[in-house]
Formats: C-alpha cells, structure tokens, sequence
C-alpha cells in the first residue's frame, strides 16, 4: 500500500483494466481525486455529465464516473463506506480564508493537485472539481452541509479503469471536510479484484 | 430585447457594472450560461466553487456566481423564476442519444456554446458545467430529476456583472429540459437596473 502523507498529494498513470484501491487508514479522511485522458489531457473527469448520466448524488458501486466528452473512464466496483461527494470544488487557499477565516496557504488540495499534475503539463485552471472520496456532503432542501465522514478506519474504495488515465489524489487539506484532523490515505494498482 | 432562436446560442463581452437582463419571452425555456475572464479566458465560471461557498443548490436573488479562482463574476440581483440548476453539464449530442435514445445530434447546447465561443479561441473542451437558468432539477433523497421548467412567460433574471466576462448563452436543446418543446430566449445587457 502506498501512503499519501497528510495534506499533500501524488499523480500517477492507471492504465485501462487495471483498478485504483483507495483506503482510508485511519478513518474519517477524505481523498479528492482527478482524472485526465486523452491527447494533451483535455478530457477530464466532469462531475456535471456524471451526475447528468447517472442521475445520482449517492455515486457507488456500479457507478461510472464519467468525462467532459461523455464517455466512461472509471467504474466502482467496491466501497465500503458508500458516501462520497461530486458536487464541490477542491479546497483552496481561498477555501480556507473565505469559509475557515485561516490563513494557512500551504496545503489546500488545489494547490497539491497542481503541484502533482504540473510534471504532465496541467495548470491549475485545468483542474476540474474533483471527485472527493469519502467526503461527506449533505443536500437537505436545497442546503448543501459539509459533514465529517462516515469512513471507518480500512474502509475502501475500488475503481476500474475505463480508459487509460492520468490520475492525482490527495489526503484533503480542509478542517471541516476530515472531522478537524489530517491524516493519510492509502492507495494500490491492482492489476485484478 | 435581443432575442436567441430556438436551439441556437450567442456570445458576447459583458463589462464591470454592466447588467445582463435574461428573459423567457414564452415560458418553460432554459438558457445554458457559461462565462470567462481573465487572461486567455482561462479563468471561468465553477459550479464546485460557487456551490461550495453559497452552501444552496438554490441560487437566487443576493447570490454570487463565483469562478474556478474564487473570484465573484457576477450576483443575481432580480430573480422571477427562483428555479435554476448549476449542477448539470450543458446537453450534447452524447446526452440526446444515451439518455433520450435520440440520435437528432445537430443543435446541442455543447455545440452551440462551442460555436458561439470559437471566435474568442475556447474550444469544446474549455467548456465548464453551465448556469442553467430557468433548469429545473431536483434532488430528492440523492436522486436527481430534470422536471418541465417552473419560469413562466416574461419571467426575468438579472445578474450585475462584477468582472468583466465574456458570456455565452443559449436557447436550451435538450427535451426534457425544456417540458418537451424547443422556445426563444431573450437577453438585454443594461447599464443600470
């Protein structure tokens, strides 16, 4: 199992038929993740076509997470903790001093994504909202409520590749999002499950 | 009052102060709205940062349309409707055929937004979730529905500017957005309101 340290993030390729396992370690951490496929990675996962196709906010095992140019690039096929989110944006610098009023600038998800991707020729406008794992968002008549996470600690996620992938994930950088503390996240390639 | 055709879309620059007045000139239409700034365009309008920090799914009047560099573009300051959604990805030919079995793949509101943008060098995949004015969408117990717009004829929505940003906007194309036929949108940019 490879160990994502808390409030920081990595990128990697996962290629077609392989799976992504995403584990929770220590419990209650959220994990944003983004996708790019394609040439020059221009199509990226889009959380507007997948909650359009899929027709749920409550995406979990069978699942596609779909891209902007409407094709499957990921399906779950294993979750554990059944709640994550596709709604909000990663967190920021800006996150944090706008709904945190902190002024800690040194480790938002947004910037670790950008730093992970940047070796690929991503920037940082070129990073949709991410897919956050384990992170729990609740829409209750229309208010939206960042609730700690229901993940237990070893709860998993499994995803299959769909199509060949470039793939960045985090140990989420918010206060709110991860119950008030950091932790690390675990993942693993597998070429079968 | 500028008027949009049936299953086409325009675009245009809105200036710093200036107000963007959007009309249904006949009731249940929906607009697909895009909008960028800064420089190149590459900043935009962002449906996880805006939710993420006006904590509704319900935007309406005093509300911010924020971008994917939280900044604040624009604010709704006069809304009739009070029923949008910034939650779907504009409709696409991929959207007519996998969810309406459809394959009339000529006048989607991707396309049209794309056609509209091309002169200012955004190109198909630069496009984000639009703010999908009059779309009604509900989420109820985390299943999503796209039900016959709430807006009636002459409904209007206004949002004041707060950068300048070149907008997109279409007359909607997708049929179960639209409670099953294809209408005008009208547009005004004013200086005051």
């Amino acid at each position: 199992m490879k160990v994502i340290k808390p409030r920081s993030g990595t990128a990697f390729i996962l290629k077609k038929d392989q799976y992504l396992l995403v584990e929770d370690l220590e419990g209650q951490q959220v994990s944003d993740m983004v996708c790019f496929a394609g040439k020059e990675y221009k199509e990226k996962i889009s959380s507007g076509k997948t909650l359009d196709f899929e027709a749920t906010t409550n995406l979990t095992t069978g699942n596609f997470i779909w891209s902007n140019r409407s094709r499957k690039l990921l399906q779950i096929v294993h979750d554990d903790a059944k709640k994550h989110d596709f709604i909000l944006a990663p967190c920021s610098k800006e996150t944090f001093k706008i709904l945190y009023k902190d002024h800690d600038t040194t480790h938002s998800c947004l910037d670790n994504l950008t730093q992970a991707l940047k070796p690929y020729g991503i920037t940082k406008d070129d990073i949709p909202t991410a897919f956050n794992i384990f992170m729990n968002v609740q829409i209750k008549d229309t208010k939206i409520a960042v609730l700690p996470p229901q993940s237990l600690k070893g709860d998993r996620i499994v995803f299959k590749c769909l199509e060949t992938c470039l793939v960045a994930l985090t140990a989420c950088s918010a206060k709110d999002s991860n119950g008030g503390t950091f932790k690390p996240i675990g993942y693993q390639v597998l070429e079968n499950f």
